[in-house]
């Protein structure tokens, strides 16, 4: 077999067989197959397409590069909760303790933030002393120990797919749905879940602009976990405004600790309950998702939620006196109030210029390996249907670099469309996929 | 600019601009953009296609990222004749020293055979001593004294297409008709000649298996050539059986040595003479084509032409004897016929099997850099339209590989495809583009 027949024929828009992709995967991986050749077939996938079975297989290929984790020994399945990235999206931060301190196990395997959007690690990481980098076996002793770990892709892990990913940042095959869906699938297949909740984000801040790109992406998905025996239920949800009031690493883990101790702001929690609760219902934590909320409710009023984030932090290496002072997460010294030019309805609001405003501030990477400023961020005031007043303020910038925030300031105004007519707020859950699979499970 | 960018930008298939072609050729050349960045966009044009403008743009930019021959010195207009490659095609042979016996100055710059399709510089190098590396200032030199040179592409000459040329061929992008279009007129236009010949071949020996694809890239190529202020004619000429009877290196010296002795087959010599005609009148050798062909007939009956190829081969370094003894040039110790299995009609020719096939015996190579054999090839005994009886010879196998010689013969005979209905032989040129051009250096 040639690697060039094969793009060849994924040119012509022909359905590769299991093996074909198992040849181009393995060899990528070993490096028989180069990255010109594999940039060639990502660009090929990407205007060609793939079969729902196509992307199985590759999907399978791509777990099958590396280590998979065999959490069979636990005497519960384990779950987790995937999202596809959006502005200020911190619900990992709040689900992973709830659902741990249910006693359902929750082995995150999460990425770091790209471009607009932010990633679960560099959250974590404005947490003096916190460890991302567990090894596996740390990993499997911190999810014995506590009930929830949460690291970063491995070498060991999927290391065709972590090859690809960075390979498709630089040659313009990020935003391509088989190639999105087989990446995403590989890490979470290979945690040794037995049950998946997906959080798939639609908007102006989300890689998936339409519901019906959305809808497309969560279907393969679906199909994928099936295929491979794993449960999987997944919310659409809106990404056409930050998620929350902070985004940047450290206000954004201040926000999660709210959101644990019951203060949270009213989206951002009611997105965290309805993802807990599915994953409860995954776990075998919660009878239906009725059941799965009440848990919530009870954990975070409790504070066994807020105790198990305590607990995380610990076992990872943090300091867990953050969560109680504030003053030992990274703070930025400069401020500048965003406000706005007239009075009205904010009518829209482009979500990827608050995600890129808060990168160009330091708090986001526009190239893998880039160093972070952990306290830079901001707290967005104003929400789609709130009534503004001209002068009023929109978003208040957090930043340590002050020659970065004239631009910054400039593309969150502009961020922010007012009109004079009165305008509703967007539905949070725009949908559910996967019922019936939640509904057998919620029946036995 | 960013290199990903652009790539996004042509895989959604907008029209890059002339800044956007200029930094990813000057990238690319420069190493600041790599392979797998080309690749990429490369697909993304074959799948997403390239405006004229972008072509010219894509050709001039590879043009200029090396250097280029200044024939203005010399007295007359040089002009070449380029092939988009098939099987048993050896014109070039014939056409450069009957041009330049007429005093028309003729710049070769020529390929390798590669994957089905026989290479000019491969044929040349059958005659013991000839050097097909001249350096550019040996090319010159020989242009001024013999009038025509035969080399093969250097360093200098267009490098950014010699580097995606070879990216090309291992990605799966090598049928793409702004590319094919693009590799050919850089090459060709960096030769310095002010007219050009195009035989743009059709049928199953060729890239081009439609009259419609050969179109469009004859379209393309004329389009450049005319934005570059050269004159350019193409021949659409049929590709369905291979070229006259001989196939193979050594094999397709002789045949050419024959066609300027006037003893050449029927279609070969026909293509030849036409092929000459247009060269004529471009170069301002001949007043029109009628005129054209005259001086070919002259030209061959005279023994100029022969005369003038004895003349290029010891220019550059070759033994001229081997144009009258030729059991000088290498020939293969094996031989093997192909029979017909049955009686009838030869209805078609499955070309590039044979060209395979002639690869697999040693004629040919399946990859950039393999060793080939000179004296290897095939002679083949039947054409469409033939009339056969069953046992009666198809073709004729000279291999100096006894073990590969089996699998020839099978793909051989698996090639002719014999029918019961009277079938006529195909039209050997199809037709003629860029006519009015034609018809105006005519009527000059």
């Amino acid at each position: 077999m040639h690697a060039p027949d094969v793009i060849q024929k994924k040119r012509s828009g022909e359905e590769l067989s299991h093996r074909e992709i198992s040849f181009i995967i393995q060899g990528y991986t070993n490096g028989q197959v180069a990255d010109y050749q594999m940039s060639a077939l990502a660009m090929a996938i990407c205007l060609r397409g793939m079969s729902a079975q196509e992307t199985v297989w590759l999907t399978e290929e791509m777990i099958h590069s590396g280590k998979t984790l065999d959490l069979s020994d636990l005497d519960r399945p384990a779950v987790d909760k995937h999202s596809t990235g959006g502005v200020g999206d911190k619900t990992s931060l709040v689900v992973a303790p709830v659902v741990a301190a249910a006693g359902v196990p929750v082995p995150m395997i999460s990425g770091r933030g790209l471009g607009f959007s932010g990633g679960t690690l560099d959250k974590l990481e404005s947490i003096p002393g916190f460890r991302t980098d567990l090894s596996i076996a740390e990993f499997r002793k911190a999810l014995e120990k506590v009930g929830a770990a949460l690291i970063g892709q491995t070498k060991e892990i999927a290391p065709a797919d972590k090859k690809l990913y960075s390979l498709r940042d630089v040659t313009g095959t990020v935003d391509c749905i088989p190639l999105m869906a087989a990446s995403i699938m590989s890490k979470k297949m290979a945690e040794g879940i037995s049950g998946l909740v997906l959080d798939v984000k639609v908007g102006s801040g989300a890689f998936m602009k339409t519901t019906a790109d959305a809808a497309e992406l969560t279907e393969l998905m679906i199909d994928i976990a099936r295929g491979m025996g794993r449960e999987c239920v997944a919310l659409l949800t809106d990404m056409s405004q930050p998620l929350g009031r902070q985004v940047g690493n450290s206000l954004e883990v201040i926000e999660s600790f709210e959101v644990l101790k019951g203060n949270g702001p009213a989206d951002l929690t009611a997105l965290c309950r309805e993802l807990s609760a599915e994953m409860l219902v995954l776990g075998r934590g919660a009878d239906d998702l009725a059941d799965g909320r009440d848990t919530y409710d009870r954990l975070i009023s409790s504070g066994a939620a807020i105790e198990k984030m305590c607990e995380i932090i610990s076992e990872q290496g943090g300091d867990p006196r953050v969560v109680d002072d504030y003053s030992g997460l990274p703070a930025a010294g400069g401020r500048c109030v965003v406000t706005a030019d007239s009075e009205g309805w904010v009518h829209a609001i482009d979500t990827a210029a608050i995600g890129h405003a808060s990168m160009i501030i330091g708090a986001g990477r526009s190239m893998l390996g880039e160093k972070i400023d952990h306290a830079a961020g901001m707290t967005i005031e104003a929400r789609i249907g709130d009534h503004i007043m001209a002068g009023q303020s929109l978003a208040t910038l957090h930043f340590n670099q002050a020659s970065s925030a004239d631009e910054a300031e400039t593309l969150v105004r502009q961020a922010f469309s007012i009109g004079q007519e009165r305008v509703n707020g967007p539905q949070l859950i725009k949908e559910r996929r996967g019922q019936e699979l939640g509904r057998e499970i919620a029946a036995t």
